[in-house]
Parts: structure tokens; C-alpha cells; sequence
């Protein structure tokens, strides 16, 4: 981040407006930077040559995610249509833009845990040591994987150049400097930020209020392999283990959006963020792994492959679970002890974080 | 167990042989009273209707472990020819017994373990519902530990009446009141028994500390699929999965063995030894998902199944691989409390403690 932190005395006397036109032209700004970079990476590589996150892509993410995420937790001090236009504007572009590094992402991680499963290393030996199924299962993930990647390169490629993305741009422009701001955000900052960034930690409260954390904090339950939570009423009637998987896994993604609002709301009150940033981190190790875990299950679809390759997938897809289940674990053994301390960040008077750019992140 | 405890003031006066001849004659009684049960019970009985192991037999188990815990233990004050021989029969017949019992449990475990992955249960439903391999899964591995099952019974039939079983009948009769004792059991009881027992806590403790303990009692480390231990030299020309595996479990195997010893000579010792019996019980879990995790992967190496079937046992196979690793954990989490704990056992002087009876169970 490149924006100058504010005087102390011209934090104490901002108003809710002030501080998040800087927030916002600030973040506009790093997706205008970004933006360019981030196309110019896309078009200059092919498909399958990815292996990390260019930085552009992962600058323009994290605009991208900041802009979202104050639009949605201080969304009722803007104009509400163009609030409302812009956060449906950004979602696009941010699934647009996190589809190919998350493939890179998931490549890794299967291919990893079929490398560490079956590797012959005399200080860490897999279960699968040697088993003639491990290349081959290896191979067809991999293929599988690039090819998922190559076709998102492809719909990125396309829509970085289309008139959407272009008229995105032209907002986030107008945006540096010139929030659409309703009369509400000329109080004081306290008064109008505190009670929107509250209702985002009492959001995230709920919601982990509402999953099995004292079960998920004691470890090897088999919440993650054999205790899946019940399925949706509406969806019993194609109970099959998909079906149960993404039921289990849903409200932890719900989680992890509600953490990261929580997180970039502290950010935008100055405040630090770092158990927050840990949980964040948590649930993201927990979707990669539940999404790692379902396309090993579906490799394991695939027709015509050896009975040694199915095995190989069904050790992997139940080590990604157990992963899931270990991500649950330390989520439900961190949370108890953070809890009590969100309430204390946003009751300290804000007398001189406000304004304080945060410590630059890459997520 | 049937016989009456010691009064107080016999047991101040009684000298290592009394404790040991009144336990041995104990047990020698309640192995012939159970032989003729076990042997009606195995021959009553078809090879493939036994679903838990019949009182007789568990009987019979009981008193031959607890003979040959003694006799190990306490060997010393024996005659070392009488008591080696009495081992080696007690142990073949221990090897013997346990064999239909064992494939009973296996079968109950793992049969459970694809029921319970499978299930479409709506409180817990399985990471492999309604898949279609996992009736076949099923069948297979009911197939091969029946198979099993039969076998094994065929051969405990054959030897429960053959001479080497009559000839260890003999002298287990002989010792009732008569074990062959050296003179140096004549001494008193604390002074004769206390180091041989103290010898076996001795055993267990540098046992233990060979294992990575520490990482065990980190939850989610991956030890019982990731990371195995190395594969000792003489065995590394044939690495593959299965050697790595048996070497990475036997010395949890060589332990569970050395905490049943310390165990019985607790009980000799007249002494309680519930935390012995919670770890015992701990490793007798880890001994069975280790085996039953061979089992899965024997089956998937099974010519000519769908890939359906070696997707699900793969997946059973890394389940039990996570029970083991559970149960490591388990065991990591208590034994640092415990440690120290026995010594105290050991040196409390036994003034009421000897001849006491301890409360009957069922191991």
C-alpha cells in the first residue's frame, strides 16, 4: 500500500466519510495498478505455464477483496444502487481472477499429498511407499488439473478484455476520490463505523456459534471422513456424498467470507487484525483442502482408469478430508480463547488507529 | 478370578513364593476350569458363525496372558528351564487362540468402518454415501476375513486336541500349589518382587521414550499416513508400503506387549493399574486398526475388481491409517502424566497391598 498514513490529529477529528474515501481511493488505486499488470500476465503466458499467482493477478485480488468487503460491512452509508451494482461487479471479477490460481493452488496440494503419500524418503515414508498406482494417479490428476487451468486461462483471457471488466475499471476511476457517500457518513467515525464493523463481528459470531466447535476441537472425532452434519431437507432426495460433502463444507466457507469481512473491517478502523488474519488462514487451508478433496473424488470418476489408480485417489481424497478436519480443529481450538477479545477491539475509544494504514498483506 | 484374598496379616508375612504360587495356582485353576469350555465352544461351533469370542476361550486368554506375564516378569525366581518351556507352550497357545478372535474383530471393525463411510445416516453420514463401490467394498472384505475366519478355526480345532495341548494341560495341573521355585523366592515378598516389577516398568519406559512421543501428542501430524518412520536397514532393499508400515508400527506393537507385562505385575503386586489398563486398551485399538489398514490394502490388491472397490478400501485403508494415528495420540497425550506416577506405585511400601485381589476383568 502506497497511501501516506493520516496525522494523528487529523484521524482524531475524521469523519466516518473521511476515512473511508482514503480507504477506498487508496484501494481503487491499487486496482488501477493493477489492473494493466494483471492483464498484461494473463495474455503474455499460455495456459499450463502458471505455476504461482503472477503479482499483478494477486494485487488486483486483493483490491478487489477490500473494495467488496467495505462495500458490504459499511454498505449503508453509500448510495445503495451503486453500492449494491459495484459489490455485484466485484464478485464477478473476484471469481473471475481467483479461478486460475486456485488451480494452480490445487495442483499443488494434490500432487504433494500424492508425492508425500507415496514417498520412499527414509525420514517421511507414505503409506503408499512405491504402490504402482501413485504415478499413475498422479498423471491423471494432473491432467485433469491442467486442463481445468487451461480452460479458466482461457475465460480470464477472454473477459479481461471485455466491455464488463472495462466498465468496472471506469468505477473503480471515478471511485478515487469521489465515493458516492450519503449524509450519514459525515459523522463522526466512532459513531458511524463502530456499529457497522460490530454487526460484521456479530455476523461472524452467529455463524460460529451455529457449527459443532466444541466436537471439532477435540482431534480424530472423523467429522471431516465419518461425521458429516445432516443434509439440507430440500437436497435429501439426491442424498448421495457429494451432496453430503458440500452440505458439511458449506457453512465453514460461509465462515471464512465472515472472517475475511471481519478481518478487512479492522483494517479499515486501523486496528490490528493478526488473530483474525491466522483464522483467515485456517479456513482457507479448509477450502482448499474440501475443494482438493472433491476433485480427487472426481478423478476417481474417471472411466477406464486400474483399480491401483482408484485406490491411490480414495487415499487421497480421505488424507484431503482428514486435512479438512484438521483445519476444523484448529479453528475450534482458536476461537473460544479469540471470541471474548473481538468485543475488546472495538471498544478501545478510537483515538489514534484511526487512519493507520495496516501492515501490507498479500492475501 | 475366584480365589479369596489374603488376609491382612498373611500378607505382611508372605515371601515372594507364597504371592507368586497363590496368583499362579489362581490362574492354572481358571485355565482348566475354561479349556474344557474353549474346546466345546470351538468345536460346537462352525467356522463362520462366531461373531464375539465365547466366554470360554476369553477365559482361557485371560489366564494364559496373565501366566506368561508372570512367568516373564517374575522368571527369575522360577527354575529357568521349567519356566522357559512353560512361556514357549503358553505363548503358542496364546498365538493360537487369539487367531479366530482376532479375524472376528477385524471383520467387526472394518465392516463397520465402510458402513459407517457409507452411511446415509442423517446425523452422520459418511464422506463415501451411497457410493456404489461400497457394497462391494463390503462384500470383499467379508469374503476374506471369513475365509480367513475358517481357516483359522479349522486349525484351532486341530490343535485343541492335539498332545502338545494335553501336555500343556499337564503342567498347568502340576502348578496348582507346586510351582517349581528357586530359593530365592523364600525372601520377603518388597524385597524379592518389587525389582523384578520395577525391571518391567523399566522396560515400558525406554520403550516409550524411543518413540516420537512428542509428535504423536500433536494432533494431525500426519504420522500414521505421511509420515512413517524409517524403514530399518536390513529391510530397505524391499521398501515398499507393506515393510514400511510394519516397521513403522512394531515398536507400538513391542510396547502394547511391555505395558500388558507391567500390568500383570501390578496385579501380582496386589497394586491398581487403571491408567495401565486405559493405555493398554489404547494400543490394543492401535494394534487393530494396524492391522485391520493390511487388511484394506491386501483386499484392494485383489485381481480383477472394479475401481469402485479399490477407491472405497483405499479410502477404509487411510481411515484405519488414522485411527493408528489416533490412537498414537491418545497414548502420546497420557503417558507424559503417567510416567511418573510409577514409580510412586512401585515405591509405596506394601504393607496392605500384597494379596490383594485385583477387580476381576475381562483382558
Amino acid at each position: 500500500m502506497t497511501d501516506a498514513p493520516m496525522t494523528v490529529q487529523a484521524a482524531a477529528t475524521a469523519t466516518a466519510g473521511d476515512i473511508l474515501s482514503r480507504q477506498l481511493t487508496a484501494q481503487a488505486g491499487a486496482f488501477l495498478r493493477a489492473l494493466p499488470l494483471a492483464v498484461g500476465e494473463v495474455g503474455a503466458r499460455p495456459g499450463s505455464a502458471a505455476t504461482v499467482p503472477s503479482s499483478g493477478t494477486a494485487d488486483l485480488l486483493r483490491a478487489v477483496r477490500r473494495i467488496g468487503g467495505l462495500l458490504h460491512t459499511f454498505g449503508a452509508v453509500f448510495e445503495q444502487s451503486w453500492a449494491q451494482e459495484s459489490r455485484t461487479e466485484l464478485r464477478w471479477l473476484l471469481n473471475l481472477l481467483a479461478l486460475e490460481p486456485g488451480y494452480v493452488r490445487r495442483s499443488a496440494r494434490l500432487l504433494g499429498a500424492v508425492d508425500s503419500l507415496s514417498g520412499t524418503d527414509p525420514e517421511g515414508t507414505g503409506m503408499l511407499a512405491g504402490h504402482a498406482g501413485a504415478p499413475k494417479a498422479r498423471a491423471l490428476l494432473d491432467r485433469q488439473l491442467t486442463l481445468a487451468r487451461t480452460r479458466a486461462h482461457s475465460t480470464v483471457l477472454q473477459e479481461l478484455r471485455s466491455a464488463r471488466l472495462h466498465a468496472l475499471a471506469d468505477r473503480m476511476t471515478l471511485l478515487v476520490g469521489e465515493a458516492p457517500l450519503l449524509e450519514a457518513a459525515g459523522g463522526r467515525a466512532s459513531a458511524v463505523l463502530l456499529p457497522h464493523a460490530a454487526a460484521a463481528f456479530g455476523a461472524l459470531a452467529v455463524s460460529a456459534q451455529q457449527l459443532p466447535l466444541q466436537r471439532a476441537a477435540t482431534p480424530y472425532g472423523g467429522d471431516g471422513l465419518r461425521r458429516l452434519g445432516p443434509v439440507p431437507p430440500a437436497r435429501v432426495a439426491s442424498a448421495d456424498a457429494d451432496t453430503a460433502l458440500a452440505a458439511d463444507d458449506a457453512p465453514w466457507s460461509r465462515l471464512r467470507i465472515l472472517v475475511k469481512r471481519a478481518r478487512y473491517a479492522l483494517e479499515v478502523c486501523g486496528r490490528p487484525s493478526s488473530e483474525l488474519d491466522e483464522l483467515d488462514a485456517v479456513l482457507d487451508r479448509h477450502q482448499e483442502a474440501a475443494d482438493a478433496a472433491v476433485t480427487a473424488a472426481t478423478a476417481a470418476r474417471t472411466p477406464r482408469i486400474t483399480p491401483a489408480t482408484a485406490y491411490v485417489l480414495g487415499v487421497v481424497h480421505a488424507d484431503q478430508r482428514l486435512e479438512v478436519e484438521a483445519a476444523r480443529y484448529a479453528f475450534g481450538r482458536r476461537w473460544p480463547d479469540l471470541r471474548p477479545g473481538l468485543d475488546g477491539w472495538l471498544e478501545i475509544p478510537p483515538a489514534e488507529g484511526w487512519g493507520h494504514s495496516p501492515a501490507p498483506r498479500t492475501a
